[in-house]
């Protein structure tokens, strides 16, 4: 673990917006989509995108490395994963194979290659900046699109493997810290107001997780009929909304003393306790989180942002820091060491 | 709250003994006994007492001081009881009135006039010292016989109101934290056999009351028979006997890391928490205390003992500390302010 991933920006601390993201899916001309693609082609096409950004210049100067998925350590696939640097998809292997990551150092842009689609790939701007993320997200789109073909037809806009993916190719996304909604039980209503406008917020996880730590990542369903900057737009207004009543939320939880008494404890479990379980590690966490930005842990923040405390705090993360194979006991007992030290 | 009760002192701290007690009951001859006295008649009494004691050279220098109990305020009473300065029926008033109490500043000599007997004398002393503890009683008691005659038969020995204190008038007990027996279930047991040899367990406050804190009074429950000596023999046998299978059960605890953490969780929020009940509060004393004493907690241990953080932490304190009445909310938040400052 080294100290530069975006997720150690301060800026991801400094509201209920930890980060903004634009993905896009592009697919080659010249080679079937992944689905159909035989080792060889996958192997040429994979050349091809590494040969477009090779010698490019990228924005704001950063420099991808390359990775073969099947090189990595468990712990180390588990820790991109948790860093939300790859898909599950992505790892699981099957199908579509060979592939291929193009990563940056601070985990910020990433290429995957044969994922889904030909390419996937991403901008992660630390706080609410999703202007920054697809300015970058779009740069690397035009770094490639000068060595590649892409499929694209002028009524359908970009293809791509799954329908619903089509035309921008685009999924912009924030992940908001809730816990205001959470624990007055309205995060349910909201978001699924939300839905409305082709919005959909699901767990820090992927579709179908549990929401820990109360974090949400609020995205774009659809992809077609819109322009990029009409998407973006959208998605802002919902989510300024969403965390317009966040804020009612925090009000209306923090006219008892019951929620400070919950976030100082938070604290000193965090700070103390000898074992800690994941989800138990989130909730503190996300209460210290809280705590933290509506200036009730009136003390020196940790050194790093508390999103990447909860990063850290991920299986993955919590073995690869560990040498060797340890038991959930162990990781556990990792799991609280590391936290302390953080505090 | 002054810090020079005897509860302030670190032998407190030392093992699972917490302190030990001597009470004698008497009863002087020229008076009937309380349940038939007239109140002039117990004003008499109460003056013959006091004259008794008033320019006697007491152990160690005692001084006492005069308190009628109708003087006091609710939250001086419910403090006085917390310290097990006075017992609950001295306190309730009703039949036997008026009533006096003479105690020494540091609480741990203490003269109840006018309860059951007309005489209730206690010394305590901090830590493992039962046998102090009875020096100075029998000093007290000699003093007083020097100014007053006892109702004592040659038969039967000392005569009380009610015959199961009658003969050496004598109550003997160890005050023991005994978290391990309680953590593994073997308290109930354990103490149970210790009533064949007639001695007793219970909890903190008085007959019928839960262990809070894991904190038991063992004491003697036969008063004749048996010269004192013997009595406390017994009593030091069968608490050695007991406090043995307490550091076995601490010893089978601590083969996990379990029971670190708790400890450490506990020492988290009481220095985190911004509300605390009187019986959580004591659950993680006592579990720091046990912490302390064997070492997991390898930090300062807090200026005062833990037991009188314990006794600091009951409500007749936490609101003697707070102007002015109190809400349970409002205790619960001193509470958590007071034992945050004191660790």
């Amino acid at each position: 673990m080294t100290a530069e991933k975006w997720s150690d920006d301060p800026k991801t601390d400094a509201g209920p917006i930890i980060s903004s993201r634009v993905r896009l899916a592009r697919n080659l001309r010249k080679y079937r989509f992944a689905p159909r693609l035989s080792p060889e082609a996958a192997r040429a096409m994979i050349r091809d995108v590494a040969g477009a950004v090779r010698d490019a210049a990228l924005p704001g100067g950063a420099r991808l490395r390359m990775i073969d998925p099947r090189d990595l350590t468990e712990s180390v696939r588990a820790a991109l994963l948790e860093g939300h640097a790859v898909s599950p998809e992505f790892l699981s292997g099957g199908a579509y194979s060979p592939k291929a990551l193009l990563l940056s150092d601070d985990e910020s842009v990433g290429i995957m290659i044969n994922e889904e689609d030909h390419i996937r790939m991403q901008a992660v701007t630390p706080g609410d900046d999703v202007d920054g993320a697809y300015a970058i997200a779009d740069g690397v789109d035009d770094v490639i699109e000068r060595g590649v073909e892409y499929a694209f037809e002028p009524d359908f806009g970009y293809l791509t493997a799954c329908p619903t993916n089509a035309g921008t190719g685009m999924r912009a996304s924030f992940m908001a810290h809730l816990p205001g909604l959470a624990l007055t039980g309205q995060a349910a209503n909201v978001l699924q107001s939300a839905a409305k406008f082709g919005i959909t917020a699901r767990g820090i996880y992927g579709e179908g997780t549990k929401p820990v730590g109360h974090i949400f990542q609020i995205s774009n369903q659809v992809t077609t009929g819109k322009s990029e900057g009409a998407i973006i737009a959208l998605l802002r207004n919902v989510t300024a909304e969403v965390t317009g009543r966040e804020k009612a939320a925090r009000k209306a939880l923090f006219s008892g003393t019951n929620l400070a008494d919950r976030i100082w404890r938070s604290y000193g479990i965090l700070a103390y306790a000898r074992r800690l379980g994941a989800e138990e590690a989130m909730e503190h966490l996300s209460d210290i989180r809280l705590g933290f930005e509506e200036g009730i842990l009136n003390i020196a923040r940790p050194k790093r942002p508390i999103y990447n405390l909860m990063i850290n705090a991920q299986p993955g993360r919590v073995r690869a820091r560990a040498s060797g194979e340890t038991t959930d006991a162990e990781t556990d007992v990792s799991r609280a060491e590391c936290l302390r030290s953080m505090l």
